[in-house]
């Protein structure tokens, strides 16, 4: 009925089409930037630390003075002053003397090293034995041993995570300018859909795909603009996606499943812009009649109905999308190693998303694959995570190892 | 200096002590809902579908009608109908009978199978040729085949996904019931630390772990009450510290690094309520001088001065947290299996957490250690992840296999 693309072919597709796509930019507080994704590139415009500090609470000294200390022999020193946290140590360390430093605290000029406190010890007051020798720099950090000034710490595209905003504000961000969310419009179309509020009459059932959509949206940090169920009219469908097309950067269908409704999403998608569509089908299972259309520049993503289907293909394709429009950078995938507990087959040619629940047993875990008739919601939400056939295999055998993948 | 426990025996006195916490609960709409914790069992009070439903394009038969259908001799019909999407369809197919049903159309009474449209062939407008047999059932999802009437499909505690909301707008809902946000106010404590904002003079730095956490508050979608800094007086700490868990669930300090003021924080906590600190100190590197109080049935969670430390306690603890404050289920820990690039060494009778970098090879995944000073930033920013080396192990070799946790 159409060609199908494999699902790399889609993706390549989707980044050919929408090379030019440039996000706009906002300032947001660091403490809102979690998941955001930079606009610019982070230069360290000074060193951290920018002066040199001890890593432990102890003695500042030179180590050419203590060479020769052990337990049973110890070096002695003079201590001739203490510095305070926070601030700056004026006075320059001589040969044979020693400065109390707190952890954190500056290490003064002339020392090259801090002897832990606990390998000293102090005799009337301002006496103290070092009972170990120490190699240059130990237990302190020096200049720029954190940051360098004038590097790029964290690039254009990068998704802040918590850890990122220590690094910002240690070189003096407490604000960052970052890319525009994503702005999603999800709709679902169908006769037979209403709103999860209504009772469903025979024939009817409540909307499930813009829910489940919309959640990985907002689970993802993306903006939800708007949320549609329509029905299968064609004149109302048209008027609903040009209108979605214009507020959003990505307009996600979710067809009808019959085939006389998916074709009218692409025969509409055609309507407004002449060949929009640039993929009708893809080589995955379950996913087979997705489509993307590039149409006023905007992406529409129209999914199969079904609703783990519908899920399923999104939830692989948004990250590519993410990459695509925010130069997300490419993430690596976690996974649990489970043994397969059944034979789980799949058609050649199509890359199979398989449903498993894991099982944690004493020899390692388990993987029970969720089977579940098409249509199913509880085949995605009992499920942990999904393993991959590939294209070429024809299914995998019990007791073989396993990727899951979180769903 | 102190007695330090095993992380698990942490978690373990953390629950003990906060059995009691019951915390507020709040209604969401459901496109508010994702990453919540559920404050009740939801209940499907209906059947998911309601109706018998068609997952193909096809026609409703009984199936005892095409027994002996096959490619060469087919069973010939009569269409007597067609089921229009999202209506019901009053009456009863017979003996000899097909009805049209579109993909998720209601089963026409009497019919038990739908044949797919592909092993059809129609012949003078209403007689239909059936080239394939089937089974009861074959192409149906019938009643409660999805969703159970009266069963509980979401459990208290539970965390919801993106896929939950489908579930949840399936029988109905579209606004849930759901545990408060626990409420954190974050402080941290340091004569040298000062506003990221500020530029810091010799001695002094910014503040780094008010953000870390928070951030990792953020992505939790915890509610952050507060942040505060403020210098290592024991007057201020003490009213900041009482003020804080007054309006907050918990409250994460990040003491001071050195040990001076580690102590300041276990002694004002005391001073607050006697015996108040239950966990000071736990065998987890990095994060040995690490504090969990029950003060005024608050939780005051006392983090080490170093950010990376810090932030890998925090990280190591808040699962637990939500487990025991809000009844959070337990979750899988996804990874990525490598090959450890170098050795990495530990310290016997504490739990090593190692950074790494991932770096993905023809040959798989290798990781390679991160080592900073204690007290860099960038060990933690530059990470991929972490691996865990259990407390009676002295270190793991080069080229051993190594499960890498997302950071």
């Amino acid at each position: 009925m159409f060609t199908v693309y494999a699902i790399d072919e889609a993706k390549r597709l989707i980044r050919e089409n929408f090379t030019s796509f440039t996000p706009h930019i906002e300032t947001v507080s660091i403490l809102n930037s979690v998941n955001r994704f930079l606009a610019i590139d982070i230069y360290a415009n000074a060193a951290v630390p920018h002066f040199n500090r001890s890593t432990v609470d102890g003695y500042a000294i030179k180590t050419s003075d203590v060479k020769g200390a052990c337990d049973t022999l110890p070096s002695s020193l003079f201590i001739v002053g203490e510095v305070i946290m926070g601030q700056p140590y004026n006075k320059p360390l001589s040969t044979g003397e020693a400065i109390y430093v707190p952890t954190g605290g500056v290490l003064p000029q002339g020392a090259d090293a801090v002897v832990m406190i606990e390998d000293t010890e102090v005799l009337n007051k301002n006496e103290l034995f070092v009972y170990k020798k120490l190699a240059p720099k130990e237990n302190v950090l020096f200049i720029g041993e954190d940051i360098k000034e004038d590097t790029i710490v964290l690039n254009k595209g990068h998704q802040i995570k918590a850890q990122d905003l220590g690094l910002l504000t240690a070189i003096g961000y407490t604000d960052v300018k970052v890319f525009k969310k994503i702005r999603f419009t999800v709709i679902s179309t169908g006769d037979e859909i209403i709103h999860p509020n209504k009772a469903p009459r025979i024939g009817e059932i409540r909307d499930i795909n813009t829910y489940t959509i919309s959640g990985i949206i907002e689970e993802r940090n993306h903006a939800l603009v708007d949320i549609h169920v329509i029905k299968d009219n064609e004149y109302l469908l048209k008027e609903v996606m040009e209108k979605s097309i214009e507020k959003s950067d990505v307009v996600v269908i979710s067809g009808g499943s019959s085939v006389g409704e998916r074709d009218l999403t692409t025969k509409i998608l055609n309507e407004i812009e002449t060949d929009s569509v640039f993929v009708h089908g893809i080589a995955m299972k379950p996913g087979k009649p997705t489509v993307f259309a590039k149409v006023k520049d905007k992406l529409v993503f129209g999914l199969p109905g079904q609703p783990a289907s519908a899920f399923m293909v999104f939830q692989t394709f948004i990250s590519h999308i993410e990459s695509v429009l925010l130069g997300k950078e490419k993430s690596l995938l976690f996974y649990i190693e489970a043994t397969l507990a059944k034979n789980v087959h799949s058609t050649p040619g199509r890359e199979t998303y398989q449903m498993v629940k894991v099982i944690e047993k004493k020899e390692g875990y388990l993987a029970e694959p969720i089977y579940g008739k098409s249509g199913t919601m509880s085949l995605i939400t009992e499920a942990d995570g999904f393993i991959i056939i590939p294209v070429q295999k024809e299914g995998i055998q019990r007791n073989e190892k396993v990727k899951v993948y979180k769903l």
